[in-house]
């Protein structure tokens, strides 16, 4: 599988919009993630362990997601996908923290003000939309 | 109603991440938006005529949605609302494109290359949450 282009989005990038549809009732917000190349067909993000959305994402784990570019990024480079599939993950933050502090600016405030409580998701790809932006060619990515 | 928070909040966006939820499956994407004063509980969006999206708006209307800071925005300022209504706007582009050319940046180039091909559609707005950014006080705008 060539992930030449997913990277370079990739690396343009480190929040999406998650998109949830539980009974029918859309809901959408904006969280960090992070890539772990070992395990290509994945996004970490993670929430805090009272947050009301946990139960929603055990209710409907079927999402979708697309990720928002950094600042300052030229022409609107994304991933898309659908039939997203949420997972509480095996892995934890403190395993993680190196990727977010190395793509999230300022991670560290994050972590010293609220890492504790913090519980990991997965994001399991299965076909992603490749836009590497304005005036070049799209590639479906099929991780299944 | 006090629209003082919520105009403060949405001069620091003209996207959304816009969430749907057809037949319990999730789909999110990113489109600019504007905003008429005249008619503070409604977004405008516009899509090309031929977008597959369209037949999913007009089978499930009931719709979520989040913005998205400009590039530079300290705090992470948003306004957030599920159970959007999205229906089919009577007003056209031709109507809304001084408020598209004053909040999208380039927004010519869209309409030089497009125009002619978009629809508008309307977000009618119930309960907006309105986060001013960190370490300031979020407000729960109800539009009806």
């Amino acid at each position: 599988m060539d992930l030449t282009l997913f990277k370079e989005v990739k690396a343009t990038t480190n929040k999406i919009a998650l998109s949830t549809a539980l009974d029918n009732q859309a809901d959408v917000k904006i969280v960090n993630f992070v890539w772990d190349e070992q395990q290509p067909d994945t996004l970490f993000f993670s929430s805090v362990k009272t947050s009301e959305a946990i139960a929603s994402y055990d209710q409907q784990p079927d999402v979708a997601l697309i990720t928002i570019p950094n600042d300052g990024t030229p022409g609107n480079p994304l991933l898309r996908a659908r039939h997203v599939k949420l997972t509480r993950s095996t892995r934890t933050m403190d395993d993680l923290l190196p990727l977010y502090l190395k793509t999230v600016p300022h991670y560290q405030q994050v972590w010293d003000a609220i890492g504790s409580t913090l519980v990991v998701f997965e994001l399991k790809l299965g076909d992603v939309k490749v836009d590497p932006g304005l005036g070049r060619s799209k590639e479906i990515l099929q991780f299944r």
